[in-house]
């Protein structure tokens, strides 16, 4: 009887997390091959707080691909300077994906389209780092 | 009787979510002005599978600093070949803080330092990103 309740309990553990992770882009911490999207942005106008502004507002769009399970939108921090930090960047985001075919899904989504329409033209570089876990 | 169960299940799902909090460094998902420190790693040798393993090994022991909420370290994924895409580092970290002087306990941290001497003779090139929440 014990038993069957820890079992239960667990199932129900593991279908309330899948209900959620539908409803919310939640994070998966530390999942097994998670895959993490960096990009870095260099904007053509770096001292345009409007045009920051205006990319973070595209970023943050991007949220609403269903198949993005997080994502972090930032600007550089203020760290100690050294030799290795490259603090050039205007804005970053890292997206997680559940496997390689969220991270297509989403490159051909239209509102990530409608974002690299409406935003290209503010940026003059990008670096783009796709991460698997081990 | 049914609402009792669905009440019961909650709470466990919230007490196993809080269990599992206090006894891993789980992420903040999304939390304001969380510092997110990226780092990318080109290994000297990029062949060398022996190389690579001992700088993960290395990486691994970072999640005993206290201060680092969660952490990520991958090798480049196999996405679509990109002229924006940089898959030519050998491995990456992310680690996450609550705040920058959570990063700062890091880099002073002995186990941080000992990383450094172990597995410093390994890379060539190090890119430290450090990205705060907007």
């Amino acid at each position: 009887m014990k038993q069957n309740r820890r079992r239960f309990i667990s199932t129900s553990i593991a279908l309330g997390a899948g209900v959620a992770a539908s409803a919310l882009p939640l994070p998966k911490p530390n999942q097994k091959k998670v895959l993490i999207h960096h990009v870095f942005f260099w904007l053509k106008n770096p001292s345009s707080k409007e045009d920051l502004n205006k990319l973070i507002a595209g970023l943050k769009t991007l949220k609403g691909i269903e198949t993005v399970r997080q994502i972090h939108i930032g600007v550089p921090a203020s760290t100690e300077k050294r030799d290795v930090v490259d603090n050039s960047y205007s804005a970053s985001e890292i997206l997680y994906f559940d496997n390689l075919a969220g991270q297509k899904v989403y490159q051909d989504h239209p509102i990530h389209k409608k974002f690299v329409d409406d935003c290209s033209g503010l940026w003059e570089k990008v670096i783009v780092y796709d991460a698997v876990d081990v």
